[in-house]
C-alpha cells in the first residue's frame, strides 16, 4: 500500500487504470436550480455510476492494484453501504472472492444487492466493535485483504478521477468544487484532482457535512483530528469518523467545510429530485443544502457539485 | 390548421421551429435493464424535457405557428397534467398569455407549477363536461385560441420530433419504438418519424396502454375508434380518449399496441428508478411494463422507449 500522498501522475495512472472498468458519468444543470441559488452548478452525476455511488471508483482502484496471491484469497470488509457493493462489484470484476461483514439489521435489500455480485455476507452486532472484530476473524481465517472505506491511498486516488473528470468535462474553469465529508476519501481525492487538474489550481475545493456527524468540521477548525460519536443525521452516508490520511489532505487543499441540518438536506434532495428528475441519496445533497445556505459566497460563481450516490430505499422516504 | 397528416418536411421544419425552445435530452441505457429483458434498449429521457415532460414539444410548435393576432388574444386549453405546464411555458416563451382551466381537484403543487409561468387558472369541476364547458366560456370571452393536447396536427408534428432525435442519435437502426398512448399524439407523431427517419424503414412503433384505460387498444383491434369510458389506471397521463387524427395515423403506420397491468406499471416504474436512479411517472413506465410482459417477441433486438415525463408527486408514490 503506498504510504504517500498521491501524486499527479499516481492520479493520472488510476484513472487509466480504472477507466474500463467504470462510467464515466454525465455532467447535469439545471437552469431552475441556477436561477434560486444565483450562480451556475454543474452537477457530476456519480449517482450514475456503477453500484449508484462514487464508491466503484476506490474500490475498483484498490482491487487492480493487489498481486495475483492476494487475489486468490480474496478481499473483505465491513459496511452496510455503496463501499459494500463497490468492493462486491470490484472483486467479481477482478474474478476474486469477496467477504462483507454487514450489521444484522440491514435492510433485506441491501444485502441482495451485495449477494447479486456474488459477494459472502457476513452478519455481525450492530455496533462499530462488532463489526471490527468480525472483520478481524474473517482476515485471519481466510487471508483476504482488508478494503478500507476511506483511509487509503488507493481508495483516495480513485475517488480523486471523479474530480478529474469533472474539470476535464466542464469547458471554463470553475471557481469551486463541493462534496460531502464522512470519512474523507471522496472530499481529499477532490482536492488533490483540483490541485493537479484545474486551471492555474484556482478552484477551491469545498465540504458539505451534517450538524448532526459534524467532526471534520470540527477537525478542520480545531487543526487536530476529533472522532466521531453518536452521528444524528438522515445522511446515514456519511456517519463515519474522518481518517488520518484523509485529514492531513484536507487540513491542506480543503478550503473550508460547511455545516447544514437535517431540514435543509431534505429540501436540497427534494429539489434535486423535483426539478432535474434524477434520485439522489441525503448523504448526496449535503453540498447543494451548503451551497444554498451560504448563497452569498457563490453569487455569480461557477461551481461544480459532485451527486455522491442514489441508493435510496423508496418505501421509506423522507418527503412528505 | 393543417388538416392532413404532416409529412416529412413538415416534421423536419417543425424540429427546426421548435429546437431552440426545448431541451435535446440524452438518451441513456441500463445494462441490468438489457439483462433482465434480453433485448438493448434505449430510453429516450423526455422525463429531462422542459415542464418535465414530452408536452412541450407539441405545445412549442403550436404557439410558434400562431399569428401575432392570434397571440395578442391569448391561448387556452383544459389540462389536469403536463399539457397544462407546456401550454403554460410556451405562452409565456412566445409573449402571450395562458388561459388553463383545471379542475378544483387538481393539488395545489401542479397549480403553483402553471402560475410560476405566469398563466391564469381559470378553476372548474373536476368532470370533463365542465372542464369542456369552462373552457368553451373562456374561449368565447377572450378570444384565446384553443390548444388541443393531441388531436391537432401541429401537436402531432411537435411530439413526432422526440422519436426523430432518438433515431438521430441512436447510431445503428432500431427494431422497435415504444411509447404510451393516452390521446395518441405522441404515439401518432413516433410512428410518422419511424416512417421518414427510421433507416430503411425497418423500425416498428408499438404502443402500451394500461389495462384499465384500453380505448386505443380497443379502437386499434376493431378498426373502430371506441370512446374512454371510466378509466381506472394508475397511469393519469393516460386516462383519455383516443383522438380521430391520431387514430387515423396509428391504424396506417403503428405495429400493435399492448396492454399492462397496474401491477406491471409499478414494478417497471421501481425497476427505473432504482436502477438508472431517474424519476419518471406511472404513464411512462407503460411501455418498458409491456416489453417486460412480451420479452420473447423483443429477445435480441433494440428497442428504443420514450420516456415520457417525470412529473409525480413525491408525497403520493406507490412503493412501499
Amino acid at each position: 500500500m503506498p504510504d504517500t500522498i498521491p501524486n499527479e501522475r499516481i492520479i493520472q495512472e488510476t484513472h487509466d487504470r480504472i477507466r474500463p472498468y467504470i462510467h464515466r458519468t454525465p455532467i447535469l444543470t439545471s437552469s431552475y436550480i441556477n436561477q434560486l441559488s444565483g450562480c451556475e452548478i454543474f452537477f457530476k452525476c456519480e449517482n450514475f455510476q456503477k453500484v449508484g455511488a462514487f464508491k466503484a471508483r476506490g474500490g475498483m482502484n484498490t482491487l487492480l492494484q493487489l498481486t495475483r496471491e492476494e487475489l486468490q484469497k480474496g478481499v473483505a470488509t465491513h459496511s452496510s453501504g455503496n463501499h459494500a457493493q463497490a468492493v462486491a462489484l470490484a472483486a467479481k470484476m477482478t474474478g476474486t472472492k469477496a467477504y462483507i461483514v454487514m450489521p444484522s439489521t440491514v435492510r433485506a435489500i441491501k444485502k441482495a444487492a451485495v449477494r447479486d455480485y456474488g459477494a459472502e455476507i457476513i452478519e455481525c452486532e450492530p455496533t462499530l466493535s462488532a463489526r471490527e472484530d468480525t472483520l478481524r476473524e474473517v482476515v485471519l481465517k481466510t487471508g483476504a485483504t482488508f478494503v478500507h472505506p476511506y483511509n487509503d491511498y488507493h481508495v483516495i486516488a480513485g475517488q480523486a478521477t471523479a474530480a478529474k473528470e469533472l474539470l476535464e468535462d466542464v469547458e471554463d474553469p470553475l471557481d469551486y468544487i463541493m462534496t460531502p465529508v464522512g470519512g474523507g476519501g471522496l472530499l481529499s481525492g477532490t482536492a488533490l484532482s483540483a490541485q493537479y487538474f484545474a486551471h492555474e489550481k484556482n478552484t477551491q475545493v469545498i465540504g458539505g457535512e451534517p450538524e448532526g456527524a459534524d467532526d471534520a468540521w470540527q477537525s478542520f477548525t480545531t487543526g487536530r483530528l476529533v472522532p466521531q460519536t453518536r452521528p444524528d443525521t438522515i445522511a446515514d452516508g456519511l456517519l463515519t469518523s474522518l481518517g488520518d490520511k484523509p485529514f492531513e489532505i484536507i487540513q491542506k487543499y480543503v478550503a473550508d467545510i460547511l455545516l447544514v441540518s437535517d431540514p435543509e438536506i431534505i429540501h436540497a434532495m427534494r429539489l434535486v429530485w423535483e426539478r432535474m428528475k434524477i434520485i439522489i441519496e441525503p448523504s448526496c445533497a449535503v453540498p447543494l443544502a451548503a451551497l444554498l445556505r451560504n448563497r452569498e459566497r457563490f453569487t455569480g460563481k461557477r461551481v461544480g457539485i459532485i451527486l455522491t450516490g442514489g441508493n435510496v430505499d423508496l418505501a421509506d422516504l423522507p418527503f412528505n
